[in-house]
């Protein structure tokens, strides 16, 4: 790799800071070639929650610029300072110091990758009322995904409507990528179109394609129990989704569908060295994705944006303001987000 | 147990005869006082699939009337003929004389159970093409928990809008009971009133607190993304949803909610013989909980209805008209149905 890529740490009050300081630690050849886009102050405090008796002491060196990570020895925290040095802000508290921290991070990384200063961004959790408590900018976001996805259109001189993204979420198991986020059911529903549907396809295949190196098999699942059951419990499958998913299969891509969503993801689920069925599935809305993926736990889940002009991934978990600063917060997904912008950075 | 169990063969083309047959034959001891409500021809020929080289024969036994399942020997069929010896039908394949045989043992099993001649009744899956092409009354049905409750209404002579029913998915993880089932997703919305969810959460707790003999912790999800993260998303928490949970607690109901339901599954989640954070999930929409109870796979799943005046069961798998006649269908499911409504029939 050519260009380092840069971990944002989130909120600094969440557990953010200290798995990213454990993956550092734990894991030198997953993270070599990477480096924190954050605060020196608030990673030094996270390598100290991790000292317990008897550990050495891991070091917070500070970078110039990005791409003196490429050349780190291993076991140490490389951080390029983001802005002026910050106040020290209590753990686990929500605050309009720490949403405001956490914001100019993953703004600065943002605009790194979309100068193409770093290969990809890897986002450690924000914290939503954090963030509203920073006041605008940053409190008209719902989260990551649509700030960078608005930092990307202003860059580009685009309408945010001409850069649509989509959330992709994927563990060991399972690959969904979801029509819509955060809007209620009822809009989700609404937003279940022919076009929709089938901008979301191109983009689940393109994205398991550079993963796969092969065509992906992706499974579409229904809006309605038993995908309508021939329209008796609901008509978007006939007046919709069938449609969309018949122009992505003129366009050469590999969709099946729509499918009963109550068995779709179980037969896509991957199990003990024998994949399922698909490769992926997409999904109608944010729960119906966003269940069978964090069923089973939420430890290696990454979460994959879509669509923007740069590789960006993260965790799949919230900054657990619960056991933040207890060095108790596992970094098996923040390295699963590593790993997989690794990835798509060779790939892509 | 002083009744037997009815267990429904559903389909005759289906898988149900033969599951049923291998239940008798591996578990002598969890099928003890049940009996078939079905056709004994259906049932030679379904111990006949199973008849591999060297196995001995499973015999049928015809009864003359349900009591005589109380007092049978191990490893035989006890089948009481449900109407006059039916033609042969097809395995594997949709038909209007299947359709019918499945309805009809269907209503005589309600039947038996609403006199209080059985203590329960299991049933095999039937297929609703099958329904359908066995025209009304039965065509009118999505499935068992539809005809069940008309049934039971006629029988009592209430209208169907006072003998409301739920339906409780459970395996040894996870147990969910759903606000509404086939409807649109649309309508299952709609259905989400405080008044529906009281009369569901009342339900739920009935029925956990007769399995498990204590005040159950029930937890609700919520219906839009995040639970509405505070009306941003939907409104219908804050409208329908907090109210109704907050009249179950005034009567003394364990409930907590609304919860985000994308990770509400995996709280609830028991895990490796320690319990989840719940003993059981409202589920908003057929969906919401069923994707979660299906993910690990459907050999373990058991159905159960709620709000019926008997106790009925079903596994929670369907016809597999694919695999029908080859004896590889796995009875796990079927034997779990037994067992809860054992259960129930002695704690209820």
């Amino acid at each position: 790799m050519d260009k380092p890529i840069a971990i944002t740490p989130g909120d600094p009050a969440g557990i953010g800071p200290e798995i990213i300081a454990k993956a550092f630690r734990d894991a030198p050849e997953r993270t070599r070639g990477c480096f924190v886009a954050g605060d020196v102050g608030v990673m030094r405090r996270a390598a100290q929650f991790l000292l317990g008796a008897g550990q050495t002491d891991l070091p917070v060196v500070v970078l110039d610029r990005p791409s003196d990570a490429l050349d780190m020895a291993p076991r140490c925290i490389p951080v390029l300072q983001i802005g002026p040095p910050a106040p020290c802000v209590a753990i686990g508290r929500v605050s309009a110091t720490a949403g405001a921290m956490a914001a100019q991070s993953v703004l600065w990384a943002a605009d790194a990758a979309l100068r193409a200063e770093v290969a990809a961004m890897v986002t450690a959790p924000l914290n939503k009322e954090a963030l509203c408590a920073a006041g605008a900018p940053h409190s008209a976001f719902p989260g990551h995904t649509e700030m960078l996805q608005a930092r990307a259109a202003a860059f580009l001189g685009k309408p945010l409507a001409e850069l649509p993204v989509r959330m992709m979420l994927a563990n060991d198991e399972l690959c969904t990528v979801l029509l819509s986020i955060h809007v209620s059911l009822r809009d989700a529903i609404d937003a279940v179109t022919h076009d929709n549907l089938l901008q979301t396809l191109q983009m689940a295949d393109t994205a398991l394609r550079a993963l796969l190196g092969r065509t992906p098999r992706i499974a579409v699942a229904g809006l309605n129990p038993h995908a309508g059951e021939g329209g008796l419990f609901g008509r978007e499958e006939i007046e919709q989704i069938a449609p969309a998913i018949a122009s992505a299969r003129a366009r050469g891509l590999d969709v099946h569908g729509p499918l009963a969503p109550d068995t779709v993801f179980m037969r896509a689920r991957a199990r003990a060295g024998s994949g399922g069925e698909f490769d992926g599935v997409v999904a109608m809305y944010h729960d119906q994705g966003l269940i069978p993926v964090k069923y089973l736990g939420l430890d290696q889940g990454v979460n994959i944006t879509l669509g923007l002009p740069f590789i960006r991934t993260s965790p799949d978990h919230g900054t657990a303001f619960d056991i933040a600063g207890t060095g108790r917060a596992n970094p098996a997904s923040l390295l699963q987000a590593v790993d997989m912008a690794r990835r798509m950075a060779r790939t892509g």
